[in-house]
């Protein structure tokens, strides 16, 4: 269950306080290119430092273990890990007791019946993004000439994400946000029908990161407003060009060629600054959690990067099997 | 591809206008009284004949091929199918000279090099959602005690709805709507991490449905101007009951225990009765399309059924998959 | 956990006296010319009839409920069914209380706790390969220039068949046989490295057929009391043609290029006419076991057409894999 | 593809001289004690030293990199590497120039178009059998009462292994031998109808492992030299115990109770000592290839462990998927 992918497909491992994190990438085609330079500006756009992020970092280089060789991909699964470095586990004991609202402590505790590594989150953090990071770096040398681009558009409510950052830090608590994706120039016909939709691949993957509670493609929960009239795209060439493009590049289930564009919410950090009435599951009463340490207060800053890393693997898998199935176009 | 699932899963199968549409149900377990008059209810709530809706009925009746025997489930594959019966398939050329905007009929061309088969949107039809509905039936005999309700909401942004109809109505026009849907008493501990978090599987699953655009778990977009503080869910008991659900009784993609909720927006029809301008590709110059014969003013009336089968089904597979790796819980 | 295979897959469903059997293949490229008739011969060859063979025989054509239009594949999933007609069950109750020796009556009784259909054994009746022939029928026009035969090579022990057919029919029992399979002109690179080498997908294909009970490669066995001096082949030509072929045309899970040929064992018909001594599991004494009716004196008559088409089906897929990450070759 | 099981999953990476090798293990139930420690007998069981093995050792220490706290199992994917240590890769251009017979130098080359890592076999080397041994360990936790026991009952031909070896030895020149597997006290019901039946799925596993070209179950081969009346295992307990147990302790692909036995024939080393006469594929003319190096005389004497770990991992998932759709028997 831990995989994604059908041909292209991937597999994370990790903790955020264990030994190490990674990712297995399997389905790679033979002879791209690939050097451990080449993922560090997307690894590093995903790491904390800059204005409403944590201030823990960690290098988080990449060691390939396998499936490189003389700087080209082998054919045989990729390998790439990283190792935890940067790791205070003194608060674990403190979230079994005090489960944090908002995060998996207490599903993670009722589902591993008690034996989940709950420290800094475990295989619940979002640490474990760093592998779909680097599976993504791998996925966009795979889909040609599909260019993928990820921002976020809002931050708690605000276009004005600097100022919607200035008045949650003054308050001491985080704020979610609203992040873009578009794929220009990407190739028709990805997406299988029915079950493996365009969309049913994007979202399974999307959803797989922490934090994503909504995602909507082309004009999304917009639609509920529209007009069938105004919500169709009429074709304006023999190419599938439309008009509009209410239906983000997607009918179907499958890409007609047009920029694909989807929208995902990030919930607010759950690791809040402001004091939260919760239980205390050890004495049975009410208790005040104060979130120790210092955290993200908008998470979905570092996440564009991930997004469209998402975007890209599911896209890679999807060009997989359609080429495997239809032969090259 | 076109299966969902890992231990309970479904194959779906069939075109609007071919002999016959169905569905494969595989890892059902052994003993579960069935019986084809219990697909009706449910198979009826699917169909047309409300204001709103087309005309087109079909009785589309079940017939259980295999995995039921005196009554009961054998532990083989489940296969019911219906037979297309009410076909008018004349417009078939036209949908490849004029691709209908908002159809699949460019997409399914491109995709399958001509070979789709285009009547009546052929296996991309809203149709095929009949099998979701039939193994939706069984699936709920699965899920234990979890009840799972779906309904709309609104339909083209009102929630008068039937206002909202009658409008559409007298402008030949076409709407969409959301569709809510809830889960109580679900079980805990359903979802695996990362890549079958519980959102992750529901959204693939849904996104399979045709005409649905965004999917949203708990407060969902409107996360996106909440404070932490406001966002995350007090947990009041040993149980995980919360004071909100702002996660929509989902924390790190595993259930909590809480009321599970989430909402899917369904774009309007997008076979309307307003001319359209659009290509007609055989001629390379733009054209007007007048869609013939009788469609829904609102697709989405029918589908809050689809929405709850797509749930039930899902949860039945996580719950069968925990079960395989903890043991009954 | 009914289907097989990764992008060319089919999924089984029926039982020996249920309403019908089939199966849904997905993953079929469109554009390929089809029709009813052309599954008729390898279906026929199924079918029973001559020395050796039960009386019982079905017509068992073919119905193509989804996945053909014109004439041509559609891209969609394919699905075939045919009727069961000529069934007669009134062995049912027998068989749970005297489970018959070599069949699943007890297995599928205990798996299934008592919910399994037995009758004509079910689900676990060699009558399922009927699906597969079907299958195999789609897959041969995939695999491109090569060419799948497979014959029975020896039975009872005696490469005689006929005499090891009339001793058996003489004392009333049963027999097995060697079914050897060659595919000339294979493909080169067909195989995934190791969980998906050419052998796991060959194997884990031929042992879902009912009565198989090993397999081997090339030599196979034979290799046991080889030297490597003697087991290696020699390359003799650039396009990888062997001097030799004990590894029956594959390396390291990949075919060569040169012939791929593997035998099967197909264990005697269960049913025979000799008495058995085994438990009444009601009464919990022995008993003495008549089987009724007519059966096969040695079913593995009728299986080089299922041995065939489970060669075709794995290679297929295998060739569609590689076509999807490698591009065309 | 480069994953084994549907619940309890096994991925295997790295390449015989890539920085490491290892595996990922998923769907692990939470709560099973396990220290590195215990992954050293079998493990040992693996490696070279004895008569008949290659000099080349490497410690070949476990490192689990997640998935384990506090010395349990945590219910998140388990991952364990091994570092490449003792490697010298100066053979790398012989391979391209002269593919030695009987391994995948020709097969890889094809496959990848020549950017397959060829040192010491890559990903085709035996060594990445190290991965299903440690992944076998944990499976061994989860099959309850079943204990798995493979030993070499012939090498060359020949029941007196020493022999054998000594012959071998001698001759500078290299055997196979027969690797016979049984699981005594197994559970009953293991197996899923059809596709994943217990033959289809130990044989999938078990052909993944390098250098074994047949499996047969039970009485195997020898049934084709049988009458049904000797082969059929009557009943003589309630429990299912039989009299006799040709069918291996599997009936219609499900496990019958009794002890389940399979044996397989793994060819003789590929690396032989003997001179071979074969392509210089970059001169096209024949050569005389002498193998460098040490190699195992016989490789068969390292691989009962790795067969006992593959029926391990098979029966644990088995298991996990029986106990999803049944429930706890």
């Amino acid at each position: 269950m831990n995989s994604f992918g059908v041909v292209f497909r991937i597999s994370l491992f990790g903790e955020s306080h264990g030994p190490a994190i990674g990712v297995v990438v399997d389905g790679v085609p033979p002879g791209i290119a690939v050097s451990p330079e080449e993922f560090l500006p997307d690894l590093k756009r995903r790491q904390s430092g800059s204005k409403g992020t944590t201030p823990r970092q960690e290098p988080d280089l990449p060691e390939i273990l396998s499936g490189v060789f003389n700087g080209f991909t082998t054919g045989a699964p990729v390998t790439i890990i990283t190792r935890n470095t940067n790791k205070i586990s003194s608060d674990y004991d403190d979230f079994k007791k005090v489960p944090r609202p908002g995060h998996a402590d207490f599903t993670s505790s009722v589902k591993y019946s008690g034996f989940s590594d709950m420290r800094g989150s475990g295989h619940f953090s979002g640490r474990i993004t760093w592998g779909v990071v680097a599976a993504g770096v791998l996925a966009k040398k795979i889909v040609g000439s599909a260019s993928i681009n990820a921002r976020l558009i809002s931050a708690g409510g605000s276009e004005n994400i600097e100022k919607a950052l200035d008045e949650a830090i003054a308050s001491n608590d985080t704020i979610g946000g609203i992040i873009e994706c578009r794929i220009t120039t990407p190739p028709q016909a990805a997406g299988e029908p029915f079950f493996y939709s365009f969309e049913s691949a994007v979202s399974h993957m999307i959803f797989s990161i922490p934090a994503i509670k909504g995602i909507e493609f082309g004009a999304g929960f917009a639609a509920a407003t529209m007009r069938g009239s105004q919500h169709n795209d009429a074709f304006t060439g023999r190419d599938g060009k439309t008009a509009t493009n209410n239906a983000g590049g997607i009918n179907g289930g499958i890409t007609n060629g047009n920029e694909i564009c989807f929208r995902v919410v990030v919930k607010p950090t759950s690791s809040t600054g402001v004091d939260q009435q919760t239980l205390n599951f050890e004495e049975g009463k009410m208790t005040t959690l104060k979130v120790k340490g210092r955290h993200d207060t908008c998470i979905a800053l570092r996440m564009p990067v991930i997004v469209e890393a998402a975007a890209a693997i599911t896209l890679a898998d999807l060009i997989l099997i359609d080429r495997g199935i239809h032969g090259p176009r």
